[in-house]
């Protein structure tokens, strides 16, 4: 492991919107603020969602889809330059449950927002975030 | 989505004991300290919970019940002054996990602690949060 | 409950890299930051996962043990000194997803980690975390 010192530029919370997408709706904010990194926490409904799940045998992703209305019982990720240096790449991961209470989950590459509140810090230093785990889409 | 920059206020550890209400025992900190709005993660250990799942074609809610110990493996959420303006109104969402390891969750209405250990950070300014999906109880 | 307010020393995001176990990872870290006490969030991939569940009747745990790869969808929790001054404890709980989505979780005792990425607020002063429910190894 390694560990690196970051000074908080700024803090926020978001507020997603019905319609928004949830990872964009962070990256838009990021963009906007001029956010050079960050790290998140949130809650939420969706619509629908699309989750990732990274096989470290094959080092392909396996994608699931629901489409059904979840709640976001947790969310947490990272903000970082997206990999081409134009704009902001959010890797958000996030925990979903059923009306039954039953939860999944993993990185949520995208999902249809109700509503949600992201709690945001942003950093003054960027930092990179694994990029085999959680790919540039 | 829109974004307001916050400026802490402070930052508590919150020992939630045994017998707590979850829900009420992040109010009752967020009132004793005199604190406009919040943000928290935590984990502990409850007895049981009442579960809420925000069902947006009907716009009400289904209430899950789960009479067992449960491991409360991720809490997040905030603070707001309640909608009455008569303190605060803490809207946890948890991911709760069973002896086998499956996991259950959603918009935490209340659980009866056996114990747990939350990171709140208090805001100079006061924030909305959704009212659709987490009512006042 | 009670609530006790912290200063913040420092601020890191921990690159957690293939092979580190993912508790050890947070405590070196924190070890090696002379960290009195922290909160942690995280998120990122692991190869297996030994995840505790307690419970209040018995105060005993249950280890249950996942040999698959497994995303962390959240990971949340504190770093205190160690019961016998030695160095730091980390008690990371997690959300863990498979493949199909579904999610597992607990106290996250073990984990081989594929990578991770976690953000951690160091304090001033230490802090005790219940030591019942998430026993010192």
């Amino acid at each position: 492991m390694n560990a690196r010192e970051l000074a908080v530029s700024a803090e926020y919370v978001v507020a997603i919107e019905t319609g928004d997408d949830w990872r964009e709706a962070i990256e838009h904010v990021a963009e906007a603020e001029g956010v050079a990194s960050a790290w998140f926490t949130g809650t939420g409904t969706v619509d629908d969602a699309d989750v990732w799940h990274y096989d470290p045998a094959s080092e392909e992703h396996r994608a699931v889809r629901f489409d059904e209305p979840l709640t976001v019982a947790a969310c947490v990720g990272g903000v970082s330059a997206a990999a081409d240096g134009d704009g902001a790449f959010a890797r958000p991961h996030a925990v979903l449950t059923r009306p039954s209470g039953q939860a999944v989950g993993g990185y949520l590459n995208a999902a249809t927002a109700v509503e949600g509140t992201v709690h945001l810090r942003a950093f003054e230093e960027s930092f990179d975030q694994p990029t085999d785990a959680t790919p540039e889409p």
